[in-house]
């Protein structure tokens, strides 16, 4: 297959369009990027590329592709790899299934503690969501995390990152980043909290240890331009 | 292959289950069928299957898949078809990609007028909760209906349904039999509203005249179920 032209609309404070890059980098693709400034209205040829306003954005041989798990999952389904098994088989159909659900369990479940500490407006709330994102983890993910069959440490026991880590990677570094005291936006008891859920930290650590999930990782700008947008003066 | 055994935990009158139906009877698949009450709370046995406590749930060959999206695209994977093209190839994963967006657009910006509508508590609101959802038809569907390059009715003018109808056909039912003066979920208006969009009005009408589509259907007891779960008297 000849190398697409790939150009990929992005900012990279934003958790969402860092699935594109770690789908990018993963699969060895070359790419254009092309930096969209989210602290102003979007310009109005930028609402010709994606009519939402929202990155990422993908122009792949001049197609446009948006939305941040349909690009990362359309970038592994063109391009055969590690990353996840084709349709097609059974077994391959139930992988693609597991990982779905592993990754909407962790939105739907774990995240959202996430956001209930970026809207706290007192230190007991910041470790209260702290508590319940630990708790959940507990309840929710660290079931399915037991029932991985291989050594290593992604997804399902795999030696390399699947598409559960492209899609959760961005998410796992302002986890494990931002209860640092430097950024304050999680309680500083998190990282204690987790040494009760030994399976999630080794999983979220691993993650986040590979380039392609922190090549264009910055903590500070990231938590700098989240308090910027939400007004969080602490 | 070897026919799955395959058990369907189920409620007709959940459109979130009906979708694991439509792709059972799209593909032809033989499956034995247990109905969980969800009028009463979850029994044990039924939190051992799915500890959400949620329909469907498919048993396939003994091994649990739950959330109505992920057992139908696992169904679509697992048996190829003409609900969606394989995965590897750039044409094939293009196509996943934009059923994917079409069926995240239906849901995200056309399916929240129809929740509005149960809410509403006056005449006006329910009126409102129609011009509401014919408008993001107009702005968010219609362009995506436009693009299609196909003679059919279905997602890009296919003459056979596809994976995106099997994820918004129970949601289609529902927008064109609601407003039916025996029901009056949604504004009697909306009908001749619909005649604005007559792109969306051609896909839903032959999307609920599909056998695969309809034959679970029972409009005025899915109503009566939504009436009581919502506290709804009108």
């Amino acid at each position: 297959m000849a190398s697409p032209k790939i150009i990929l609309y992005t900012n990279h404070n934003c958790p969402w369009a860092h699935r594109a890059h770690i789908a990018l980098k993963e699969l060895g693709l070359v790419y254009e990027e092309v930096i969209i400034d989210l602290t102003k209205p979007r310009e109005p040829w930028y609402l010709d590329v994606n009519p939402r306003g929202l990155v990422p954005s993908l122009s792949y041989n001049g197609t446009i592709i948006t939305e941040s798990a349909i690009v990362a999952q359309f970038l592994a389904d063109a391009h055969p790899s590690h990353l996840v098994p084709p349709s097609g088989s059974v077994d391959g159909a139930l992988q693609r299934a597991q990982i779905a659900f592993f990754v909407d369990t962790f939105l739907s479940k774990v995240q959202p503690h996430v956001h209930a500490s970026l809207r706290a407006s007192t230190a007991a709330e910041i470790d209260a969501a702290a508590d319940a994102l630990v708790a959940a983890v507990e309840t929710e993910l660290e079931p399915l995390l037991a029932a991985w069959k291989g050594p290593g440490p992604f997804f399902g026991g795999s030696d390399r990152l699947t598409l559960a880590e492209v899609l959760t990677g961005s998410f796992l570094l302002r986890i494990l980043h931002y209860s640092d005291a430097r950024i304050g936006l999680l309680s500083a008891r998190l990282p204690a909290l987790l040494e009760r859920t030994p399976r999630f930290k080794r999983w979220a650590e691993a993650t986040v240890q590979q380039e392609s999930v922190n090549f264009i990782w910055d903590a500070l700008k990231s938590a700098n331009a989240i308090k910027a947008k939400l007004g969080i003066t602490r």
